[in-house]
């Protein structure tokens, strides 16, 4: 069983969370078979290591987490492969792969340009 | 003509820019007619105010700004809206809309849902 962390930057407002309640939500709906849980890098929980803890009580065999980050910053590129790392070492039997940020995947791209295109035409 | 800006956070790294620059790419390759510029928050250039300059200069009659962030913190909901005021009493013959968060457009999650279920799958 395939475990997914949605792993988002977090920020004071509670409102903040909503898309990434709405993409969980619509995950759920679609494919109710795979565990799917928020973590955030600050500012909010749970953390990275609290939905991986969630998951790995689940009894998942595996997990991927998702950065919904825009853009690969130094959060992506440093902090979060090193938070991967010391989750890695504490869960030694569930695999850990990380995902691409949302900006780099073409078919989003293509998604943000049809949302510009449908709202200014 | 109607003129795009999309605005996006910064940051130090320059390649941090790269998914902006593609999903601008990909509207001037669909649709030369439309002005195209980046904009950003902070640590990169131009400001959301240079931006709106350029399209100015350029003629355009209406301008629709794009917040390409994932979801509605304090910056788009505090600082964008006074940025924005300034900038219309600098333009005032050139309307700016403002569009909602990339991650608030249901189409978007649905794209984000897809790429995670191909991910996993």
């Amino acid at each position: 069983m395939q475990g997914i962390v949605l792993f988002a930057h977090g920020a004071r407002d509670p409102e903040w969370a909503r898309p990434f309640e709405a993409m969980r939500e619509r995950l759920r709906a679609r494919r109710p078979e795979f565990p799917v849980e928020l973590a955030f890098l600050e500012r909010m929980e749970p953390t990275l290591e609290g939905a991986v803890d969630t998951l790995a009580t689940r009894g998942v065999s595996a997990i991927t987490v998702f950065p919904i980050f825009m853009a690969q910053g130094g959060h992506l590129k440093h902090d979060l492969p090193r938070m991967i790392e010391a989750i890695r070492a504490k869960h030694p039997r569930v695999p850990i792969a990380l995902a691409s940020a949302v900006g780099e995947v073409p078919e989003i791209v293509e998604a943000i340009a049809d949302w510009v295109l449908r709202s200014v035409d």
